[in-house]
């Protein structure tokens, strides 16, 4: 199968009259669990029935687990700084990606979920706000918060919540590229220890990618970003990473990370010139994951690689988020986690590319988005792996 | 029909086992407006679609109210300090209790809705975090916070937010109240202002009742509290009541009150004997809205009074707040009112009445709680009083 052929079953673009009669009145509702027709209903789900619930909660805070839907809500946490390709649109109009996100947690992890947009951008007072709301919800997803004070502000919502919180953008991104890529070594039958990887982009989804793929065993990774290849001379969250990374020393720009490279993982819009893309070893492996523009169109890549990857719907091999949060958050909330690792996370990627372990193409190195083997088989890796590191809870 | 006839169809009380069973895993849920099925589905309510979407609200803020869920949304707001009649037990065990309310504003309007509970007692702290989250929701219902700090509360939270606010401890209550009043006055033919009213309990509850049956023509009303007549020696919100109520300058206890009262409201749960309530004149009427216990039986009630209403389910005439929140809320909401005026809450008063205008037995003076007339009459009035009174906008 051609990329032109597959795409040509691709949908269409969807129009801007459907698009935005889609949205109107918005994409989320709740809805109650069982109905509240007659007094007895009432009686039982409100007064005077409901009272011997609080009391027993007050008496036994940990029943508020069994008892309430906070422990399994997320909320779907933005200030609305770094939305889509959008950038700094404010929480109200980063609104409609949230209810996005919300649905999509309900439609494959069966998980209620509600946007929690916020009208700050001061790490100190989004944190403050999530402390005081705890009780409300069982975990955060924090969703298109600029970096750098996305790092900042997850690492400190991790500290002061006893609960799972991942930003996705990060995390999600990372987890899902690591699938693709442990896809592409067994079909290749590559260690990825022994790849050589460069990552394009050292915003907050390529720190996480350079993370996720270093816990997984990679050992040589080279990350670019607007100045070059990041190397020891760099401050903040890249000083540490150039300490990780880089290991052979190579310095200058896109060319000379690229020059025998067995894989590129793009993840800014920077785009990637075919002679530089001519320049990889042979077998080579292209994830081009900016959207909608790809950093090289995958026509072009599939030229002088042996894998191409994208963020699209309508190429193969699409490395979309939707695979991994659903099974994540579910699986950590099944498991009662009180955080999420970067076990979890390395479990979650392993699973998904268990999922088409035997069905393994050059087309085919993940599953699908809505192949609906993927959320149980995260969630059930997630959960596991939560207990072997000792934060779940009974 | 007597009242023992009339409680012998009421339903019996819910079972242990039956509540903790319909509480399992809460009462809530959220869920789509619209199936994401398929790649088609995620391109239009996620990315590349909901980018024009932003971009638009982006562009115009007001684009906001039409593309996301966020402005018909209630928040049910509590810090768990006055929670049914079991007092301070925290936001975990409040929950329940505010799960159930958001059911009854979807149930009876038609209304979104999710609880907000804060980890917080602190009025400052509550109300910069629903400051902060203002994009996230379009109304706030208060509820179960202890008095006096409702009333400040309240107070800031109007000020602060450009959307209805509303404690319903207080207002739903008093409009309720009013509704039956209002009933009792017409089957008797006799107006609101000639009444002597007493109100037994100068809570949150009592001074709400107060304010709105002052705003609806009452002329004569008599507040007691623990104390005895609330007269002009007190302090806090009590003063201003005082100024405006007891035109008679009666002093004493419930005994002086009640010698020769028309009306007596009871919100507090201090019994009312029977030889004092013998003192009331002809044709009275008692409001004995104590729970689960009222301050008179209703069948000793009924030797003396010609119409009595509690706040139970199992006697005639029960003054539940249900019949007023949802349907103000919903009223407010689709008048887009920047907040709940003390005009639009006697409209709610005046449109539950209304709805049993031609059916008044002493019975009924109000309509039974799941009237499916109440809540779009409610809402109808409540929007042409926001709009009469210049708080709606187009």
């Amino acid at each position: 199968m051609t990329l032109a052929q597959d795409r040509s079953a691709a949908p269409s673009a969807p129009a801007p009259d459907e698009v935005f009669g889609a949205h109107e009145g918005g994409k989320l509702a709740t809805g109650l669990t069982a109905p509240l027709a007659d007094a007895r209903d009432l009686s039982i789900a409100y007064t005077p029935g409901v009272a011997d619930v609080c009391r027993a909660i007050a008496d036994d805070a940990s029943l508020a687990s069994r008892y309430t839907w906070a422990h399994r809500l997320v909320a779907v946490v933005s200030d609305g700084t770094a939305v889509l390709g959008l950038g700094d649109i404010g929480p109200r109009a980063s609104l409609p990606v949230m209810e996005g996100k919300s649905a999509l947690f309900k439609s494959f992890a069966g998980l209620d979920s509600i946007p929690l947009v916020l009208d700050t951008t001061d790490v100190d007072e989004i944190v403050e706000t999530l402390v005081r709301l705890r009780p409300t919800f069982g975990a955060v997803n924090l969703e298109d918060v600029s970096a750098p004070r996305c790092f900042e502000l997850e690492r400190r919502l991790i500290e002061a919540l006893d609960c799972p919180v991942m930003h996705d953008d990060q995390h999600g991104t990372a987890v899902v590229l690591l699938a693709a890529l442990d896809g592409a070594c067994r079909l290749q039958g590559r260690p990825l220890s022994g790849l050589k990887i460069v990552i394009s982009g050292a915003g907050a989804a390529g720190i996480a990618c350079a993370r996720i793929l270093l816990a997984a065993g990679a050992s040589d990774i080279v990350l670019l970003d607007s100045r070059g290849i990041v190397d020891a001379g760099r401050g903040g969250e890249k000083a540490d990473l150039a300490a990780v990374t880089n290991p052979r020393g190579i310095t200058g720009g896109i060319a000379e990370a690229m020059d025998g490279a067995d894989v590129f993982v793009g993840l800014s819009s920077a785009a990637l010139p075919e002679d530089v893309l001519a320049t990889m070893a042979p077998e080579a492996m292209v994830f081009a994951l900016s959207n909608p523009d790809p950093e090289v169109h995958p026509d072009v890549a599939a030229r002088h690689a042996a894998i191409v990857a994208t963020g699209r719907s309508d190429f193969p091999n699409q490395i979309n988020n939707v695979l991994a949060f659903p099974g994540i958050f579910r699986g950590a909330l099944d498991a009662h986690a009180r955080r999420i690792t970067d076990g979890m996370k390395v479990a979650a990627a392993r699973a998904i590319a268990d999922v088409v372990a035997d069905e393994l193409t050059p087309a085919r190195i993940v599953p699908g988005p809505f192949d609906p083997r993927v959320a149980p088989a995260v969630a059930a890796a997630v959960a596991r792996a939560a207990e072997e590191a000792g934060v779940a809870s009974a």
